[in-house]
């Protein structure tokens, strides 16, 4: 058990911690693992009280939270919340934070840095006069950087003040019910267990399609785009859950070097143009805070390959969309057809919004036919029982990870650093090839040009 | 195409008859394979003229045909009935059946025993008076004989007057919707078929279990028991299905020369004792036309197994009771768990009364729990239809079959040979063993001895 931690949060007026942060508190203190943070400490720039900002949290509290809302419960979870009005910007300030800590005895810190990347090293720098802070936590949001050097800039920042171990990077994607249940499905079923691997697999394919837009956040997508902003870090994640070998312990260490494996086992394709689409959906041009004249991808898919023993010569699709037809995060398995003319076997993890298992295998069809049929199993996990409370929340899960010190689904350096590299790369590559960004109808699947990436090797995205 | 036939039923006022053969011939009728039998020939010892058997046979067909009643198919098929009055025990009247045929120009014959097999001899010996009668079809029910040599004489006395390839020995239990797509689900997936052998699979388990006691078949069944009325025949069928190795071709020749190689594989266990259990349900004795001092068995369980490469030292487990708590008849593939205390993957083939494939597979418990849960899926295909009208019933399957000259789904005689050999010794070594013939209580599962059967080797049946 940990001892006792304050937990602060730089943002906190900010769409994260209202949205996830405090119904993620809530959540984690109607289950019982609060009791591993006494205080959270609140800083923002607006001027409220302690009481104000309880009352005002208490709103997002309720229409936010997994669990339904008790008043008790918020009341053991507000009496812990202290709003502390600050500009996190300005140096001087820290000196006056460092007296609060004092003034209330903190000693083990978790620090949440729920602003943008350019203000980290502000903080950091700000911390170094807050006794004790280079010993404490801190958790820090995507975007890690915006290519590998700024990300390696950032991280040495973070790194040299507090411990590399104390680090912890959230991939919110990670802490999805499904994401972490990748590796049960693989292991624990001999019918799956068995065939993963190129000779038994035909593809793989990991999507994550968006109904929305950029919204209100068109300033930073501009700059960002589907490849940075969801392919760097969420899609290459799952790659890495779904490719790595299985470590020998399910140590922290262990299932990382197992990750970093098969992220440096990623094969840079020669032809980019036959192996990867950007798009833009129509419009997006006239969103709020985007460039008239940009060519920002708001659309990526990717076709690569893990150059190791298990995986050669199996193709991984990866894509990821806004504005799609739908809103939908699955990973679809393609086992080889043993027969010619029969449909592929297909193992769906579906992750959001629905959170399951499908399962598609052969079947004769009823009757005297002889022909063959799918059978279409079902098996939904966030449907078994009321949705809203049945798993919890990637952010509360997570917390409660840093609360206790596990540190097993947060992402490590290296990991992003090659992932940084691989995007970064197949991004120059796109680029020198002066390759088109396609144009593509709000509410379509996309490029046409994404689906012959597939149908150009026999494959075709499952949907 | 076949040419025009006339279906020839020899115990036209029996159960068998109205319940399976006139329900069957409405359904071909509509479904448009009656096209190959012109005529169809009832033949009883009750006074009826034709005028009246069919209407009689329209009450039993429109009680009990699986399609949905129109009095004009109706119409189409009793047209095509005639009812034939006649003693077939009376040797002499052969003559005028054979003139009968004459006068309707009868030339291909199909002739259905459906009548004990103690009279089988007497009709073979009767149509030797009629006309091309020894170039006709012959459709035989189970049982065929009582035991290996009375099953060989009957079959001596099929063979030497019909041509062998003429001879269609029914096991209704092949006609069954989900015992043909036995083979299909094993070759099209290769989540099943990778894993169909010793190596991946931890037992395999055959169930036919019956809710129903005797009724009023007591006498015959006294003469019989379990494993003579459902082991030998259905059961092993089933199993050379599940067992037999994929056929070159899907020839009949093919397909009998796989099935045949299972049954010489079977191995005779050394100690009967612990392979098998035989019980009879409390209250057997005081049923009608049963031996007040009758220890034939209602219920059987053995433990046996293929000795050969797929196959060697894994137990199949093959079991059948009447008065059980439950009908069901199902086979259950439980593949070997790839974790010490993770539940094995269980492939469920459900032949009836419901027709599916169930699957059971492992997933994380949703939550921060990281402990080992079942997801169930369920496909059930007579439900998927109104549950009637889905699937061909297997008589009607099967006499479609014969009608068209299709033999695979038939018995042949070499198997039933081997099957009647297997349970002829399995019988004979149970008696000599003076091993008891446990009680059970009606609507239970069975004698608690063949449980023990597999918990002695760590399985247990599936449910």
């Amino acid at each position: 058990m940990s001892r006792q931690q304050v937990f602060t949060i730089f943002g906190g007026t900010g769409d994260l911690t209202f949205r996830k942060l405090l119904p993620a508190l809530y959540n984690l203190e109607m289950t019982g693992t609060q009791e591993f943070c006494t205080q959270v400490v609140v800083i923002g720039r607006r001027d409220y009280t302690s009481e104000e900002y309880r009352e005002l949290a208490r709103e997002w509290v309720e229409k936010f939270a997994r669990l339904h809302y008790k008043e008790e419960t918020y009341q053991k979870l507000s009496q812990r919340i202290i709003y502390y009005h600050m500009d996190f910007t300005d140096e001087a300030a820290y000196e006056g934070l460092d007296s609060f800590y004092r003034d209330m005895e903190a000693e083990n810190h978790i620090f949440y840095f729920a602003v943008a990347p350019r203000f980290f090293p502000v903080i950091v720098n700000g911390l170094k006069k807050v006794a004790g802070a280079e010993n404490g936590k801190v958790v820090l949001e995507k975007p890690f950087g915006e290519n590998l050097r700024a990300a390696a800039s950032l991280n040495e920042t973070m790194e040299k003040f507090f411990l590399p171990g104390h680090v912890y990077r959230i991939d919110h994607y990670l802490g999805k019910e499904m994401v972490r249940n990748i590796q049960t499905i693989r292991y624990a079923n001999p019918i799956f267990s068995n065939l993963w691997d190129a000779e038994h697999i035909e593809c793989i394919q990991i999507s994550a399609l968006e109904e929305v837009g950029v919204e209100t956040r068109g300033g930073y997508y501009d700059q960002s785009g589907a490849l940075k902003d969801m392919m760097q870090n969420h899609l290459f994640q799952i790659l890495t859950i779904v490719a790595m070998e299985q470590p020998g312990s399910l140590t922290v260490e262990e299932m990382h070097r197992e990750q970093m494996k098969v992220l440096s086992a990623l094969r840079m394709p020669e032809d980019i143009s036959a192996n990867m689409v950007l798009g833009q959906y129509q419009g997006y041009r006239e969103e709020k805070s985007v460039r008239k004249d940009s060519d920002t991808e708001t659309y990526a898919a990717v076709r690569l390959f893990v150059d190791n023993d298990r995986w050669r010569g199996m193709p991984f699709y990866i894509r990821t969309g806004k504005k799609m037809e739908k809103r939908e995060m699955q990973v679809a398995v393609v086992f080889k057809s043993p027969l010619p003319g029969v449909e592929n076997n297909i193992l769906n993890i579906k992750i959001q919004p629905t959170e399951g298992v499908y399962l598609q295998f052969n079947i004769k069809r009823p009757g005297e036919a002889e022909d063959i049929i799918q059978a279409k199993m079902d098996f939904c996990q966030s449907c078994s029982i009321v949705h809203q409370t049945n798993t919890p929340e990637a952010y509360e899960r997570l917390l409660g990870a840093c609360f206790r010190g596990e540190r097993s689904w947060f992402s490590q350096w290296d990991q992003i650093e090659a992932s940084w590299k691989y995007v970064d790369d197949i991004r120059e590559k796109y680029r020198r090839g002066q390759l088109p960004v396609y144009e593509y109808e709000p509410g379509s699947t996309g490029p046409e040009a994404a689906s012959e990436l597939l149908s150009l090797n026999g494959h075709s995205w499952f949907d």
